[in-house]
């Protein structure tokens, strides 16, 4: 029995779009969905009880921040990360592989894995694919994320090739390595870049290991928004109806909307979260950037349609004032809003599905929205 | 009739200890209290209503900081700065006083009043009793405090004669210039510095005003523990019964007790929130610095004793964790955890001298806890 199973519930009558329904050992949520980032065991300037408060079933953690700081052994000891970090619902992590790809000229990759050395203190490290699952059974996350290669945007074809080959070779030893897999379920990465055979290659390999779900990664990595639209356009067709899909470091609410469209059932980003701490809002009338002037003497709330505690309390001055004189509740309440209103917007976007009127919600937000 | 007025409850039998209750437009609360300050229209990295949860029923805020950024006009507009920020129970302000001394170099004192520079963009201003009674009054606080002069120490005896006087003509222009007596009450100021007859002459001369109210002011200002309690034993004498009596920016454990033991009802500090910031907290058991390495393993809560919602849910572990990786989620946890320290030890002190064992409990707290 695979700790993590996905339900689905109804598809869209004129697009991809689904609904369904994740059941983890830390409770069930609704797809399709948009989990908060909380890299370092805390979604920053939130409490884990306001996180839920908005909705939110699960959130995501980074494995290379964890490892680093404080260490996966230590997390370990306490009982694991929803218990270190006092979060109730599910948690899916990294596989550490983005970042340290990241790392540049800090790291050295091979066929064994990834040789790299610490953001924080420059000391040496190696992540392999039984690293990351030995780190991760550490952690004790509900989902766990294949090791693998994220290639950049532009690669030629050649590298893409024998990186996504390698990566499904990884796969390979992430799930021999993966032992546990009643307490915490392992999903599989597609990449391919923007090659749609090499992706369809990269799909019919990973999906004959027949993982609890799997993702699509190396999109959203600098390449035109409308190319990763047709590549996704494609990509989703190779993966099986009946497994969660999700769709890596994606989250601006135009992107969730394509996503959806495509068949994505999961999505992640720091977006919202990394923009409310830099003074920007994500609301139903487009960005509010708090600092400008504008804002001084304006006392109505960040967004008039939406019912957060931020914009049920406060006005766009207070807002403004908070942000101008770097105090910590500028942080805090802009990012309750920006979460609280992509939480919600996946609400909607679920309702409209349920209510065979998907493609009418995009329409509207679009018509208010503007592209994000 | 005074916006603020004052009951007293109690007094202790062996010491000048004593219960009341004060009565404001924004509520009531008991005293001694302990005010914690929100310098900037926020109790940093607290939301309001968390304060308000704490069991707090006053914060202070500070006029300067308030009248440079974002502009007392603004909050004026914005219906107050209880709405403006929030904050449905009472509020005192500082007069602006303090902080414009404290700028050195960039201000000039007369008769007439302070100018200065701002510390944030250079720009001249005049703060005198009149400008301090109408920023104040566009604040709507429930508690206004006269513009003073906090004199140095050591400063010789001619100079704070001088000084005292100045500051008692000064009451006299604010007392004159505050019109809003129904909504905001203005408390004075005793100077005199660390010379006991000017300390009468001071009392005696703002006495004479008949206030709602008198602080003790130019206390704690580099002097030693035992020279500033000395003055307190004296000072008090000279007040007035029927009024609160609150010494200004102190709010040391130990600085708590002793001035309850003198007959002092309510008291400031910036220290439980600055210093959460920094990584140190109040505890049951003494100062805790949460960086330490003693902690990096340490599952237990960061005080046995103590119900706060961070001591229930988060390990010294996890507080580490997050002080080391200056995320944010740190300073608000121990920010939550020292205001709930004070406010509840000033509940405890407020049982104490209902039950006549006050100075029982100052032994005990002392003996487990050390000097701080």
């Amino acid at each position: 029995m695979n700790a993590v199973t996905f339900e689905l519930k109804k598809t869209d009558r004129s697009t991809k779009a689904r609904l369904g329904e994740v059941t983890t050992p830390h409770g069930k949520f609704a797809t399709p969905v948009f989990m908060p980032v909380g890299t370092a065991a805390t979604v920053k300037a939130m409490r884990p009880e306001e996180v839920a408060g908005l909705g939110a079933g699960i959130i995501l953690s980074n494995t290379y921040h964890l490892y680093l700081r404080p260490g996966h052994e230590i997390i370990r000891e306490a009982g694991g990360l929803h218990s270190f970090m006092n979060w109730k619902g599910a948690i899916l992590t990294d596989s550490g592989g983005f970042q340290v790809f990241s790392l540049g000229d800090l790291r050295k990759i091979t066929e064994e894995g990834v040789a790299f050395r610490s953001h924080i203190d420059g000391s040496s490290h190696m992540f392999t694919p039984e690293t990351s699952m030995a780190v991760q059974n550490a952690l004790g996350s509900d989902i766990i994320m294949a090791f693998d290669e994220c290639a950049p945007y532009p690669a030629d074809r050649a590298y893409v090739k024998q990186s996504l080959e390698r990566t499904t070779r990884w796969l390979k030893r992430c799930k021999d390595a993966h032992l546990a897999t009643e307490t915490q379920s392992l999903f599989g990465i597609m990449q391919g870049g923007m090659y749609r055979d090499l992706r369809k290659q990269s799909a019919e390999e990973i999906v004959a290991l027949d993982l609890p779900g799997y993702a699509i990664g190396g999109l959203s990595v600098g390449e035109p928004k409308d190319l990763m639209y047709e590549v996704l356009d494609d990509c989703v067709d190779h993966l099986p109806q009946d497994k969660p899909r999700y769709l890596m470091g994606v989250g601006s609410p135009d992107c969730l909307f394509e996503g959806v469209e495509r068949g994505i059932d999961m999505f992640d980003c720091v977006l919202p979260t990394r923009i409310a701490r830099n003074g920007m809002a994500m609301t139903s009338v487009g960005r509010v950037a708090i600092k400008n002037a504008v804002h001084e003497r304006d006392f109505s709330p960040l967004d008039p349609n939406c019912g957060c505690d931020t914009c049920r309390n406060y006005s766009r001055s207070y807002l403004r004032h908070l942000y101008k004189s770097n105090e910590i509740l500028s942080s805090m309440l802009l990012t309750h809003h920006n979460l609280y209103f992509l939480v919600h917007l996946m609400e909607q976007i679920r309702e409209s599905i349920e209510q065979d009127n998907f493609l009418e919600l995009k329409k509207d937000f679009f018509q208010k929205y503007g592209r994000f």
